[in-house]
């Protein structure tokens, strides 16, 4: 096998073995069966010793059956070279560990549509008041209420990567006017204004929505403290499809239960921390029920356009990867 | 009284009485109080022999206790020139026997950006599952199902003045392929491609959203008609927020229940056009609890900012008006 060894889920892989096929790269797939067994061309192969040179991490590296074979592969496999993500993120311990070891890590960027598409619904379901119609529906009632229109709106959009970028264009064809935060603009951000994070302080106050769509690391934990959300403007609505990390979420509803701030679109937080990393269930977070806020379990990145979008990706990079580019596109 | 006489109800504009005061136009604002008397100047006049040379119709002209003295006024004041109305719609009795009376009509289109908002949040939240969602969140589970992306989708936008226009441009930004129909097109209009009326029926298999946005009226009646919905593409969702006249209501609920169509978003329907029209509850109509009906009242308009943009548009015709345009905007 002198190949490039691509390892990655056979459940991953069947869907889309056309668009593999189509691509024809000199590489051998290794398709995880299950924990013990990979598939090289037909042939079962012990998983746990796979000469793995290149590892498509989708979801089933995070959860699921495979994902202490896939861990072990990462932490053990020789000649490991590069690891492509299905995420935009990379704070998760296994892949922090990858970085250590020296091995090359990639991120994705198709989920931003998704998650863009998904800001956008909350953030307008919220103003126009969804759950307020919904009753009246089941009531047999013929409101009209006025609903808060996002027309004439200012936004400061805390990350003005892929996500932040996407949420801004769909945003400003609404008329909103939108302000991005970025350490180093590349100043092609498709954004009203720009600003540093030295100067969000002193801009927060001018926003009606504030979005958080930064990585979460050491230097971005509780970046949304009770501080920065009294600098809030009065009635405004935070919205974090970023990482829980990010806010100190009893600060959060503190701001909420004032009535400082009018609502809080929540698709990450410490339910869906516990959940997803721990398997534990937070049944008396008092996010379930409150009013203000809106919950998802970090779902904004389920839009059924991702996958397509991540396998071209992942194609892409694979075929840049075995030309010898030094340098991946979205390289950590 | 030389000055032209603009009657309104004061309700409507005691709010912008400042924005009144600085047109500072050689007008005399008659305000209507109740049914029975309206003020000039803080004087008392006799509501229903009030000189009429201008009546700003808001919503009180068509509902509510001022509705009778409005409509006596535009059936017999006898120097009637013209008729301001916030919507865009000019199919309703009292406006159309105001045009038969030789009165200028002119429409307001300040509700595109309300309407335009309102379409896409409707759409984002069939397509995202909000109510799956909702009861997710209330039984604490942790789906994280896809939902459908709007993105790359194509929508056929069956109108394309300030409405579909507002609806389009928006759609644009999240990569939505948009196909605008128009008797009469100015070559502006932002679509990705502009169709005629008699070519709907060959381009409505390729989209996966079809919204009505046009004028209802004779002509129009009936025209999504079981024979329409069939040559929709399956799986399609239907969405109206211009008159209810303009389907075939049964058709539609025939095309969902079929399975044929996905959903259908509808703001107007038999319910509102009853109950707005002649305060009937339609309490059994199977549109309350259709799971695949969005169901609202007619409330698509109703966004926080159209107010302060038709008191705008109406005082900036007005100017018009005092200096003699021939022509208004938007005039019928």
């Amino acid at each position: 096998m002198s190949e490039i060894c691509v390892v990655m889920a056979k459940e991953e892989y069947e869907p889309w073995r056309h668009v593999f096929d189509a691509a024809a790269l000199p590489v051998r797939y290794a398709l995880l069966e299950d924990a013990d067994t990979a598939m090289i061309d037909g042939v079962p192969h012990d998983a746990r010793t796979l000469p793995a040179n290149v590892v498509w991490m989708t979801v089933q590296g995070f959860r699921g059956p495979l994902r202490r074979t896939i861990k072990h592969l990462l932490e053990n496999a020789p000649d490991l070279k590069w690891v492509h993500s299905i995420g935009a993120g990379y704070d998760m311990p296994i892949l922090q560990d990858v970085l250590a070891r020296g091995v090359r890590l990639t991120t994705s960027h198709s989920n931003a549509i998704s998650i863009s598409e998904f800001a956008m619904r909350s953030i307008l379901g919220r103003f126009q008041q969804v759950e307020e119609r919904r009753v009246a529906r089941e009531n047999k009632e013929y409101p009209r209420h006025d609903f808060r229109e996002i027309y004439g709106t200012t936004w400061l959009i805390y990350g003005a990567g892929a996500i932040g970028s996407n949420i801004s264009k769909r945003a400003q064809a609404f008329g909103v006017h939108t302000i991005g935060v970025r350490r180093n603009p590349t100043g092609t951000e498709p954004f009203d204004e720009m600003i540093k994070p030295e100067q969000v302080a002193d801009h927060l106050g001018r926003a009606d929505i504030v979005i958080m769509s930064l990585p979460g690391n050491a230097e971005t934990a509780n970046l949304v403290d009770a501080e920065f959300l009294a600098r809030m403007k009065p009635g405004a609505t935070f919205v974090n499809v970023a990482r829980a990390g990010l806010m100190d979420e009893a600060a959060v509803l503190a701001a909420l239960d004032s009535g400082h701030l009018d609502a809080a679109i929540l698709d990450v937080h410490t339910i869906e921390e516990a959940w997803l990393y721990r398997k534990e269930r937070m049944d008396d977070s008092p996010l379930w029920t409150h009013p203000k806020v809106d919950l998802t379990p970090h779902a904004a990145a389920h839009g059924s356009g991702r996958y397509v979008r991540t396998v071209d990706l992942f194609i892409d990079n694979l075929r840049r990867f075995v030309a010898g580019d030094p340098r991946l596109p979205d390289e950590v």
